[in-house]
């Protein structure tokens, strides 16, 4: 974790501990910055961080300010997305239904940009949030790009490991949402009925670089997803 | 708008009618900082926005380069939600089923930050892309803040309007998803039947000093509504 993340979490580690209100004046920067003993452009970086993540927004010439949601029942999509094993004070587990090495089929080769005769690991689980069913996903990583995976691994978190043990640098993603009824398996697995509403979202995460290394389908179980996003503008 | 602005949004034509791809490269700072005759600083802000809007990635030290997603029906559920009256080469219409001043419920007031005694625009509109139902939308705007609305604004573009005509700055948004099953009288506005799915998104629209001066409900016609977010890190 580079300096000014780590900064950023001890901010908004202070946001929640201290429970400040969406509204509340932190210090100013240089405050800050002989408050966390890093230079300008470290808390520039952490505070740009934040204000991407929504945990503050900046007012150009009135200060900074805290930035928070007000609805508990709600977790972070882009967290889930990111898939932490803390979710705020909620907790993740999985259940790892198959982990294995196959042969991409045609879409899952296109979302990926590689040949149908390239490696990657297949992944399915089975995702509880407070013990809670939460999700089945469904998710393929490019072996070239992530040699090595095992059963412990992915019961954990995949982007943890690939960030901290194989130095890969996640860049940025495509997410495509939509509304849908459960089909059998899914109904099976997420204990619902068939027809059922559901969100299903497919990501394709791509490296710093561009090139995507990861593309997953998640189907959520509709009474246990509720998610917010705090979005910033532009809004035309 | 700003002058940044207007060169974000030429460098997004430029690469819409050169019809580019991800990946491809374009030119460096110093080329775009002659092209467009610009300063530094304001080419800088120009690419922070596109990066933002997920039009562009950044990698240091290698450039600037196209990112575009490759589904056509996807529209970004961001500018969705800025309601703009073009999404790319889509026609966004409205019927205004209710424009009328009144006083909030408890759920709009807490929503709004304001008291139950303030007065409140109500909008109800059923919106349409290229003429397909697209989502029936309620929202709530604080008269003290944007004081006037008329038949011919709310057809049109309200944001378009209070930021142009008004001089409003919008800062950010809350966005809290969830999916679910059709009442009555979404059911018949939407011509699906009750119980059908639906993804239903309430927002906060937010003034850049924190200040709420919108909160919307809408509910989409699960069938024409795929969306695509171009999320950027951190993922952890």
């Amino acid at each position: 974790m580079l300096k000014y993340q780590q900064i950023a979490d001890e901010i908004e580690q202070y946001i929640n501990q201290h429970d400040l209100k969406q509204g509340d004046k932190l210090p100013v920067l240089e405050q800050l910055m002989r408050q966390y003993a890093v230079s300008k452009s470290t808390i520039t970086k952490a505070l740009e961080l934040l204000e991407r993540k929504g945990v503050i927004f900046q007012l150009r010439g009135s200060g900074i300010f805290v930035r928070r949601h007000n609805r508990p029942g709600y977790m972070s999509l882009f967290s889930t997305q990111g898939f932490k094993r803390n979710l705020g004070d909620r907790v993740l587990t999985s259940d790892v239904l198959d982990l294995s090495i196959m042969k991409p089929d045609e879409t899952v080769s296109q979302n990926l940009g590689i040949s149908t005769e390239a490696d990657v690991y297949h992944i399915e689980r089975i995702r509880y949030v407070d013990g809670e069913l939460f999700c089945v996903e469904e998710s393929f990583y490019v072996k070239e790009i992530v040699p090595y995976l095992n059963r412990e691994i992915v019961t954990d978190s995949i982007f943890d490991y690939i960030q901290s043990a194989l130095g890969i640098t996640i860049g940025f993603s495509d997410m495509y949402m939509q509304v849908g009824r459960l089909q059998e398996k899914e109904a099976r697995l997420l204990q619902l009925n068939i027809g059922d509403p559901t969100l299903r979202i497919e990501s394709i995460f791509h490296l710093s670089n561009g090139t995507p290394f990861d593309y997953s389908r998640i189907t959520y179980h509709y009474e246990h997803s509720q998610f917010v996003i705090q979005a910033n503008g532009p809004y035309l």
